[in-house]
């Protein structure tokens, strides 16, 4: 079985959806602390316009302040919509560019003003960009599992997106369920189909726990051969579409689940449980993760 | 794929684990609401001491005003703890027996005063005397998964009572992940060896989600052939091992999930989905079910 890797999205994903802005200084104490804990990446922000969303207008000092002097191997990543932000990440440091269209023609248009495929040809041109600049590149589809407006997403559009994205040579590619419809049973079927078409392609999920199905649909990753996985601390995070908080699934709570499998048990459990009290202390409200509230199983293996 | 069963066990393991007892007229609403949903088995409550447990003390009464004038197909099943629960269930209309014995000795003896080997000899018993009665009966292994005191609970030791209820002629067998342990490897691995013990064997399972785990487990299950299901309505219940409140897989978040996959479309979503609103209004708390709160995927396939 291939290493999992795990990409912790709770600095963009999980803080761009509260209202409160976060100071800088916490975000840099809770990002310095995951990385310590041994995940693979850490999604700092996002390079966005700082009117639009307030609460990663602080995204390239941040980047500054953690890469000065950086000893740590986890990777930093930052969230790009177009070329814009994409300079701005080349001018601060970012080391892997996370950047997407949406399969969904009404979430890309509300998005981005642009329709489905001038949107992926836009994001290709600005990846092969980052990548002439000797960065890490991961592309995504977004609502790649099911849309608020549009509902059920063809899984030819999914796949359209993603030849595209292959024919391009951008060979690490994730798919993102912005609403958090996608099932078990589809995880499955559309991972597989796009194994398909490129066995050697790097393959990252990122879900969202709507409807309670985000750990199911991760284990549903696993089994379909995806290596990567975008969670969130605590579980924080939502999705602009639904009516009620919808968060991510937990890092802690995906990396326990892991430990009790023999998997990843070189990440420090402990430390990113501490990370997830921290955030929910700070917003001072129940978030979505079960672990941090009780604690990891006590059995010998955790003792 | 055969076809997936649903055990709706709100009425018992989620409201014994409620300090308020529910009254009688408030239950029966609740259980013929679900019972009209199409939900194939109901476990309307439990045998057992009125003064231990005195939120199933109207289990008896509560099964004379659901089997009289019956003409619901939903089997009302009733777990029963020793031969005196039995006596109780044949005199009252239990069409279905649920009872089992902990894989824990240490859970085995806080709970019956018995070892293992004891308590599932005497459920053997009770379950044969029951057969003899012409009822439905299903044996269950509790803490099969782990346990909050023990820790692991080695798969030898969960196969071998599944062999003696086998010898025994009890093919209908559920195991409990009583303290919430489970992970979704664990549980193929486990299921896929008693399939391996009989293949006609039929099986059920039973998950807390304490660790966040619960549906994550659930479609291991249906992977390993798994094909009864006991949740719980809005997500109500817990383990007595857990400090916080760990609830079931709530019962209409998992028909949501098949009903995406077009299983069990017959199962009336929006009648389970008033249930569960009306239980988490009744406790004036919001429980662990997301579906309820949120509303079902506003898809085309459910307009």
């Amino acid at each position: 079985m291939a290493r999992i890797v795990i990409h912790e999205v709770g600095p963009r994903d999980g803080l761009q959806m509260e209202k409160q802005v976060v100071a800088i200084e916490t975000k840099e104490a809770w990002i310095r602390a995951v990385m310590a804990s041994g995940v693979d990446i850490v999604q700092v922000g996002s390079f966005v316009h700082p009117e639009k969303v307030p609460q990663m207008a602080d995204t390239d000092e941040l980047f500054r302040r953690l890469t000065r002097d950086k000893t740590s191997p986890t990777v930093l990543s930052g969230l790009v919509l177009n070329e814009k932000g994409l300079e701005r990440g080349l001018a601060c440091g970012v080391e892997m560019f996370c950047m997407g269209a949406s399969a969904s023609e009404t979430h890309s248009s509300k998005n981005t003003g642009m329709g489905t495929e001038e949107a992926t040809r836009r994001i290709i041109g600005a990846a092969r960009q980052a990548v002439a600049a000797g960065k890490k590149v991961q592309v995504s589809v977004q609502s790649a599992f099911g849309c608020g407006f549009e509902g059920p997403i063809p899984q030819e559009r999914v796949l359209g997106m993603v030849r595209a994205y292959l024919e391009a040579g951008l060979g690490s590619i994730s798919l993102a369920d912005t609403a958090g419809h996608g099932q078990p049973a589809q995880v499955e079927r559309l991972f597989g189909a796009i194994r398909e078409l490129d066995p050697a392609v790097e393959l990252t999920c990122h879900f969202h726990n709507t409807y309670g199905l985000g750990m199911a649909n991760i284990f549903a990753a696993v089994r379909s051969g995806v290596t990567s996985f975008e969670t969130s601390f605590a579980g924080l995070g939502g999705c602009p579409f639904t009516k009620v908080a919808a968060g991510n699934v937990a890092t802690e709570d995906f990396v326990h689940a892991l430990h009790l499998q023999g998997l990843r048990t070189d990440v420090d459990l402990d430390r990113l449980l501490g990370v997830a009290r921290d955030v929910a202390a700070h917003f001072g409200r129940d978030l979505q993760g079960f672990v941090y509230k009780i604690g990891p199983i006590p059995t010998k293996e955790h003792a």
